[in-house]
């Protein structure tokens, strides 16, 4: 879904990603960050998708929240596991939100 | 594929998307629009992916390049199509991107 962030600004980072073919135990542990980062103080939401290529979107009020969800222990572990199994390759992007809009014609809560 | 984007800082548009049913014409047109975004004086990349929600994010030198883009002639009439049929709703994030880093083992010329 598409996040419900506050208004900007605020953080983004930007993870893209290209797995190998071993993606054994991937998802589970994917689903166990998603909540894990959702338990962060300052953490505003997620958007992911994957094709060839993967792309998820963490939303941050600021970068100490970043950092924290950076250097959670599980979110270490699975780094590691990422580096050592599921990923050929990543980029990490870390941004400053500055401005956003929305295109939302039949939520009520979002028109002006 | 993952871009690649120089040394930070630059800007990143993230487009977040859900679609209607009526895709007739969508693939078409956003092929179109890759090749004129990457026209743009101060273009520096995309990345799409798309599951049930959509993600592309688009790389910029400057906000001057994006509202360029923005402006084009062939992207207005995109806009006007994807407001009308294609996009049931869309969130756009204008974000200055601060910090990157690389995993990328098998690149050589991703390594220090």
């Amino acid at each position: 879904m598409i996040a419900r962030t506050p208004r900007p600004p605020y953080y983004a980072v930007i993870f893209t990603s290209l797995m190998t073919e071993n993606t054994k135990g991937y998802e589970e542990t994917s689903n166990v960050m998603l909540r894990e980062a959702a338990k962060i103080d300052g953490y505003l939401g997620i958007e992911s998708a994957r094709n060839t290529v993967g792309i998820t979107v963490s939303y941050w009020r600021d970068l100490a929240a970043i950092a924290t969800w950076k250097s959670h222990v599980d979110h270490q572990l699975a780094q590691q596991l990422g580096k050592s199994t599921w990923y050929a390759q990543y980029k990490v992007r870390i941004s400053r939100v500055e401005r956003d809009y929305d295109f939302a014609p039949n939520l009520s809560q979002n028109q002006p």
